[in-house]
């Protein structure tokens, strides 16, 4: 259990995905380039890949992001935050999904 | 900023909102009975009731919830958990959501 001020330490955006291309030499990892209302656009590295065979299915996402975790370096890429992502079971059964909000949420909203 | 560990504090994860009512003799209220996939549902209240002049646009949802928060009682209600929503603006921009997953998303999935 963990108290409401807990909680309160991070922080979850809304951002828009503005663009995503596949990390060279890796299966896993996507490089996004994400709007969060920010002077600029954020890059943040998410092991997604495999999920969207399609990048077009990405592009122009509305979802959930944690924006203020230390920035980490992947594969060489400094990675600005994390997307909020579920997935699991197997086979037949694998599922996975962004967490996403009504198009009509702008960019940089925070989750309360 | 936070480290990662501070976020792995945080139990995220997805319910299936089995019914909702409203907290009577208040404006904002919704009494929401949320499946996790548990034995039982958790009862959450949440400060919803106004983006909601419709019930059933509620009822069904799978969306995002902080589910180890500690309980906490509010109007003599006890809550299980926090709903995770986004919302602000003014007039005609105002906006609200939730933080919807696929269908495919089994309840009491947990965020990664």
């Amino acid at each position: 259990m963990i108290s409401i001020d807990d909680f309160k330490k991070i922080e979850i955006k809304i951002g828009k995905i503005l663009s995503a291309d596949r990390v060279p030499e890796t299966d896993k990892l996507l490089k996004l380039s994400v709007d969060f209302g920010e002077e600029s656009p954020r890059q943040i590295i998410s092991g997604i890949s495999v999920y969207f065979p399609d990048l077009e299915e990405v592009v122009n996402k509305k979802c959930a992001f944690a924006t203020n975790l230390e920035p980490r370096v992947i594969k060489g890429l400094e990675s600005q935050g994390m997307i909020l992502a579920v997935s699991g079971g197997e086979g037949e059964n694998t599922f996975f999904s962004l967490l996403e909000v009504l198009e009509s949420v702008p960019s940089g909203s925070s989750i309360k």
